[in-house]
């Protein structure tokens, strides 16, 4: 490891958003890893409904009409009915100095993972080490992670990019059912994921990736106000492209801002593949929208002024709508939404200026 | 697997190319994957020197004096004394329809390593396997190389991208012994590699990296005449930066032309570090001259008007001579040795145009 170490994150310093439709009973195969830590319980759907938390954790649960009253009009950017629900976790709970948000799934399906050896994997201390050590992502290492135990930069790395730079995002794996699209279900419905792949990497600076929302963890300091999963499902004409959504976004607004996303470990177990039927019918919109809207993104550009990370995500939702709204009128829809959510952002965030923590931030 | 899937090359399809100072009893270890195929042996040093190699090997060898008699006054752009004199094995033998050079090193410590489960590793087949299935330089997917059994494109993935783009190198990794430079070498004398990693994966368009030669292979009528190692060892300031010089000429052209760099499998063994201290001798310009030639290749444009391999190469030995000599004069002498390489390049590969078969090249 090149000079970074993680230490244990205390308790103020990381919440769990778990986004969520029914009783968590997952949580206690998680137990041994969670428990220390605080969950905000993003309930969506019905709010009548009473969603069971197994006893001994401490969570904050958060329902539609949580949302209505704490947001006002501004709710409206928050989608229903979608696990795009989930960012108000991480606007919601303004007092706490929430550090890292690792956003989870509600699903019976998310399981810890075993690694080679057989033991459980701690999916979030991989993710606190992934964040508390810095990214690389100006020059490609080929040992992968340099701040990982028995690697370093390989030969022919400049020295000057060795300090890295702080890492925003952490973007962890499945093992077993494979993170596909309806498409790629339907004609493969039984391929599994069984190569465990020992790595972390920087995903390099002008490179978009498809996020998958399952598994990740990210400092909220640095990024969160990015962290905005669109409008999806109930209104909306797409569906399972929240998490694809926030990708685009954070990585442009990452690479600007100069900070790092990472993929690779840790990986979680999914036991239990979603029905592709109904995926292709959320998806299929999307997924000949993307083949303009990743072009745009590979070719943004956002102007210097743009020095925080609400400058430039409402830069980024004019952007939206200047050149997405011709694919559909969803786009100014979502590119309005954009906005409130910055809106909400700074509303339920008054110290503001994401970027002032920059200089004390993690991975210094 | 997406879509692709390797065949076994046949003999007049693969040449392997090792530069050697020494006996080469190592090549007994690899005689089960070697033997069926064509050895280019580039004897290094003093050409009185007789090389033994193990019987049964097919193989034909060239020191200094058949470089001299073949190149004429071109041979001044081969590297003398460093093993940077192996790119002369890919240009040298313009009958043989060779499509992939594996390039491996003399040295003893040069071993082959066992993959998790015990067996040893065919590295050859695994760079044949890599070279033959497509690369995805646009778009990074989150599993790897979506072309490995059991892998697919995630979610997310535009599907325009999913042919890929032809694969021209195939950079291999090491285990035990990293390859660190001569500083780290001094600061962790005795770190290992011991992490399997057990991806390979496409180095993105607009990425450089740190290309080593221990363990490399390409497809020649792709990217051969721009796999030249520059003027090294004997008579030169520098040493050890052959490959990596190598490395940023064929990614910037790679990426210019539309072809793919994979980084990963097949893992070698390497039992035995150089000396820290004549590496360091032979490195500490390259230490500090990187730090220029580096941004310089990652801004480098190539002109639209540059479509074939020797265009490309051309057009950057220009670029080198305006914008590195200033460092030192050491980079118009090697901008010279680069035109000189590809005029000795075009000589002894009359058919010219290598672009020419990219139309039916491998991963199509």
């Amino acid at each position: 490891m090149a000079s970074h170490k993680s230490t244990p994150l205390l308790k103020d310093e990381l919440d769990i958003v778990i986004p969520t439709i029914r009783n968590l009973d997952f949580l206690e195969m998680w137990r041994p890893f969670f428990e220390q830590y605080h969950l905000i319980i993003v309930q969506d759907g019905d709010p009548s409904k009473t969603i069971k938390v197994p006893e001994g954790f401490d969570y904050e649960l958060y329902n539609r009409n949580d949302i209505n009253r704490i947001l006002g009009p501004k709710a409206s950017c928050i989608s229903f009915k979608d696990s795009a629900c989930r960012c108000f976790g991480s606007t919601g709970d303004s007092k706490s100095e929430i550090i890292i948000t690792v956003h989870v799934v509600d699903s019976d399906g998310w399981m810890v993972a075993k690694n080679p050896s057989g033991e459980d994997i701690n999916a979030l201390e991989q993710h606190i080490h992934n964040l508390l050590s810095p990214s690389t992502p100006h020059f490609f290492n080929t040992l992968y992670d340099p701040y990982r135990d028995g690697a370093d930069f390989v030969r022919g790395y400049p020295f000057s990019l060795r300090e890295g730079v702080p890492t925003a995002v952490s973007h962890g794996l499945w093992l077993n059912i494979p993170d596909y699209d309806a498409p790629t279900q339907l004609v493969k419905p039984r391929e599994r994921n069984t190569r465990y792949v020992d790595a972390v990497l920087t995903i390099p600076k002008g490179t978009i990736f498809p996020m998958c929302g399952m598994n990740l963890a990210f400092n909220r300091d640095l990024i969160g106000a990015a962290m905005y999963f669109g409008l999806m499902g109930d209104g909306q004409p797409i569906g399972r492209y929240d998490d694809m959504w926030a990708g685009w976004c954070i990585k442009v607004i990452c690479d600007h801002l100069n900070l790092g996303v990472k993929t690779g470990l840790p990986y979680i177990w999914h036991s239990k593949a979603s029905n592709p039927f109904v995926n292709l019918k959320k998806e299929y919109k999307g997924i000949y929208w993307q083949e303009e809207i990743i072009p745009f993104f590979q070719s943004v550009k956002l102007p210097k002024e743009c020095k925080t990370v609400q400058e430039c995500y409402t830069e980024l939702a004019k952007l939206v709508k200047g050149k997405l709204s011709s694919i559909d009128p969803y786009f100014t829809k979502l590119a309005d939404a954009m906005v409130t959510w910055i809106e909400a952002w700074d509303e339920l965030n008054p110290s503001g200026d994401a970027s002032a923590k920059l200089a004390n931030g993690v991975g210094k």
